[in-house]
């Protein structure tokens, strides 16, 4: 009998599942995955029937439900402290990043949504003002964050892989995708976050789902 | 001398401003307040160089940075503990709904922009299925948070505003804009939010607004 379920989507495709179980994971929740494929309509009836707001990730852990990427993130380090940094400051500065993921971004986001099996191809119409200062940005948060409180380490916030990195661990994934090119600091976190244990996990897991889940409207994208 | 500031917008339209100020108010922290009205483009130049994300609210409270209103609502409540509830369910519950405001109901939000100079005037090129969903899945909210969390209380989590009402406080404001009448439930909740001495203080604070910060991509919505 384990705790509890995350409710996840296609590996493949599910940013916001990937950030979800960044959190579980990071938290070692004893929960068991239910994947659920999504419909190639955009309309997961499945999902409405499981989550609150009809999306993935959900989470139910000890009778709690937790849905939306944030509020499992800020759940997952009440279980496991150390997730968020422990100096209020740089905490102050995850939070506040991990905020901005969870509501912006969107030009980038529909532009080049998440395909981990698609590598080094860009857009074949180019980027738009929007998607290169979603990408400016996206730099900058990275690239100041470890300046200031990464201590050299290749994550965000120092040597582990902390809440505000599994945050943005779909960018990177969008970015290496999409052959997005960032400032040489930005690339070097890129290249940590995509060789971290759990990150390389979730590409493997995606590159076993059946062809039978590829969709058109993520892989027309080109 | 104080301990900070908190830069906003407009009080008459700037609703993420309104989330920002009332987490600072319940939390009782001493910032100076600094407005900055938005320009009638929506590019608010004077913003961008405060603040790192180029938007409000932003705040800044003994030397530690915050941007997003998530981020400062988690901020705060780490000042003033009691801002989240503390039974675990009932605040996983909270966060879960304050992140699918802070990053959903788009339809909603585009379509009636917050104007707490506007009362009671529907759109009048009526609602659209999009904004009927979102208004539909609010009141949903509303009413079961009150129903499981809230005993009997005024607010969704009982008798003290607290930090998810901080986040919903400018959907009520828009509600009673628009005329929008969710269930009887969702309306009690409205009228108290309205009457919360913070919420009343904002309203009358925007009234004095000059004239001249009224806006045309907001007061010709009708």
């Amino acid at each position: 009998m384990r705790d509890g379920m995350l409710v996840i989507g296609t590996r493949r495709y599910s940013s916001w599942s990937l950030r979800g179980w960044l959190a579980v994971r990071l938290a070692g929740l004893d929960v068991r995955e239910q994947l659920i494929p999504l419909a190639d309509n955009g309309q997961t009836a499945a999902i409405a029937t499981l989550s609150p707001n009809g999306k993935v990730p959900y989470l139910e852990h000890n009778g709690i439900a937790v849905w939306e990427s944030l509020a499992l993130c800020e759940y997952c380090a009440e279980q496991a402290p150390g997730l968020w940094p422990a100096d209020a400051r740089a905490r102050a500065y995850a939070r506040s990043i991990a905020s901005e993921m969870h509501a912006g971004f969107r030009a980038l986001r529909q532009a080049m949504p998440m395909n981990t099996g698609r590598d080094n191809r860009p857009l074949a119409g180019g980027t738009t003002p929007d998607i290169d200062a979603d990408i400016t940005r996206i730099d900058a948060i990275w690239t100041e964050a470890r300046l200031d409180f990464g201590k050299g380490g290749d994550f965000l916030f120092g040597a582990e892989f902390g809440m505000a990195d599994a945050m943005f661990a779909p960018i990177v994934s969008r970015f290496l995708s999409y052959g997005v090119s960032p400032s040489a600091p930005a690339q070097a976190y890129m290249a940590a976050v995509r060789a971290h244990p759990l990150v390389a996990q979730w590409y493997a897991q995606a590159a076993d789902e059946p062809v039978a889940w590829q969709q058109s409207r993520f892989e027309d994208i080109a």
